[in-house]
């Protein structure tokens, strides 16, 4: 049986969502769930679901636990912590990908330095998926693990995201755009212009510059860019969704007849939120390291939990790193001996 | 009387909506307005308004149009455009504002050539303002001017965004934050990182770090950022408002239940939608030039002209370029004498 390890000691309201988004996984999608954290915390939470007991879903003791606050270095040196149980784990074959809703940057550090990183890959990075208006996911990769990016680096950012965007996105020969500010190649900044021709030489399906609104166009399935601004992207779409439903609720509280309206049309709302909650697309993979590591928001709640799992699942059973070796390996093969 | 020079030939759909724009304003401002482009086309486009004749609205002919696709370079060149003649116009005082929808890489340029550069001022920066939950305007800038800036680049953009700020947002005291990816100083990149001293010691109040959330937060009035990254974050919001826009229109029209809910609260959607509506703000203007320059959107209808000519008389007349002078001086004057 596939199993998942999970983090339960990192998000914000730890460890009590993590364990309903366990149970609600296990019971879906009939996969087991190693919760990592303190044995005695996890058992007491475990116990308030009935059918626990029934379910595949087992703990390994972590005695420490990284808070949001601690630097990178401090959780790579804490040896007993969630975080790296949890990776240990995968790395040693107990469980067949992770998931954390706690520190990203420990996340991100303690999965390299435990699991490795993939032969060929310069750095890790973290890939979002977004809702389109075409009713397809795009990808934007990196929204935070990488900041200061040589051009480089973009190139596996491509990669990865292709790969991802096939497996995950069951986008085929999925479109490759570089978040710029402006259609034209020359248009953009230092890293864009020396990136592109890079881009270019990848065995990818690359369409050059795209701009922030291609996001939510669907006009790329894959966007990459410098860490620094995926996350800038990615933070200023969730400011926004949020001030979006909060203007609405308010006009649409101020009078009696715009009530009744929203109670009729409240369905439209529904859709909407959910088709613009990030807990629906289920966590940020981080892509590159030896094994499946899914990163989810420190505010998760349970069923960003279980569609975390539920991705965590397919990026293992869609073979997502294999092909991202592939990729790489393909992409040596076809560079003109020059470059060499 | 005040006057301010349009472009008439710049934007998606000009002449019409600039004229348009124009005879708006004039009636509603009582300001002046000299129409710059092909004297007989604008001759032509003004006689469709009957009142046109009893409204000050002038018309200064140039007989060259920039085109968006033109690059700066060549748009510099080009003795008679438009955009050149309305710079003119500015800097020999016929006109104390000017507006364009035209090309925004043409119009900084011309701009900073014909009209010069505030004593202080490292490079000119676009200001683009924001609707925030607390139902404050927030500024964000540089969002394009400027890609790879030097960290001294960003202490300008938060002089210049503060004048900005008091005057046509009415924030008495602004709170100066500087967009990077988490709250603490550490976080963030090379250029936030080197950045942050310099900010510190400016006469104003810098609050630190936000995120791409706090855009809408309300939580600082004014946020810099490298051009780049302003750019994005600006496009990311704009794709996002017309992606809600459309996934809701779309919800809404599913049944007849939430037709009729949609047709009650009509209303609510409205008052959303002129909260969200760039239009409504007016252009954004291009800081640090000698003289005003509102910048505004290709695809700018009647109405955002409008605004535009409203911001470039506030700007004018709130002697936003006399504060950016100020502050300068004093921030010089208030630095430690080692570091001069």
């Amino acid at each position: 049986m596939l199993k998942i390890a999970l983090d339960a000691m990192g998000g914000d309201q730890a460890p009590r969502v993590e364990v309903e988004g366990a149970v609600q996984a296990a019971r879906e999608y009939g996969l087991g769930i190693i919760l990592v954290g303190r044995k005695n915390v996890l058992r007491r939470e475990l116990a308030q679901y009935e059918e626990a007991a029934l379910l595949p879903i087992e703990i390994a003791h972590a005695s420490e636990v990284i808070s949001m606050s601690d630097v990178a270095g401090k959780a790579v040196r804490a040896k007993d912590s969630s975080i790296r149980v949890a990776t240990g784990l995968v790395r040693d074959g107990y469980a067949q990908g992770l998931i954390s809703a706690g520190n990203t940057g420990a996340t991100m550090a303690i999965s390299k330095v435990v699991m490795g990183v993939l032969p060929g890959v310069h750095r890790p990075a973290i890939a979002q998926v977004f809702p389109t208006l075409k009713g397809t996911l795009a990808v934007l990769i990196d929204v935070g693990a990488n900041v200061d990016c040589a051009p480089e680096m973009l190139t596996d950012f491509a990669i990865m995201g292709a790969a991802y965007s096939r497996v995950v996105c069951h986008r085929e020969n999925p479109r490759i755009g570089i978040l710029s500010i402006g259609e034209e190649e020359h248009k953009g900044n230092e890293l864009t212009r020396e990136a592109t021709p890079l881009l270019k030489q990848l065995p990818i399906n690359f369409i050059g510059n795209v701009e922030g609104q291609d996001l939510y166009s669907g006009h790329a399935d894959v966007i990459v860019c410098d860490g620094f601004i995926g996350n800038v992207a990615l933070k200023v779409s969730e400011g926004l969704v949020n001030t979006v439903k909060s203007l609405l609720r308010e006009s649409l509280e101020a009078n009696l007849t715009r009530q009744l309206g929203y109670a009729l049309s409240r369905g439209a709302f529904e859709d909407f939120r959910k088709r613009v909650d990030y807990t629906e697309y289920g966590g940020a993979p981080l892509l590159g390291v030896k094994g499946v590591c899914v990163i989810c928001h420190g505010r998760s709640n349970a069923h960003a939990i279980k569609n975390a799992i539920r991705v965590a699942r397919e990026i293992y059973e869609g073979g997502v790193n294999k092909e991202i070796e592939a990729t790489l390996l393909k992409g040596l093969e076809e560079l003109p001996a020059a470059s060499l």
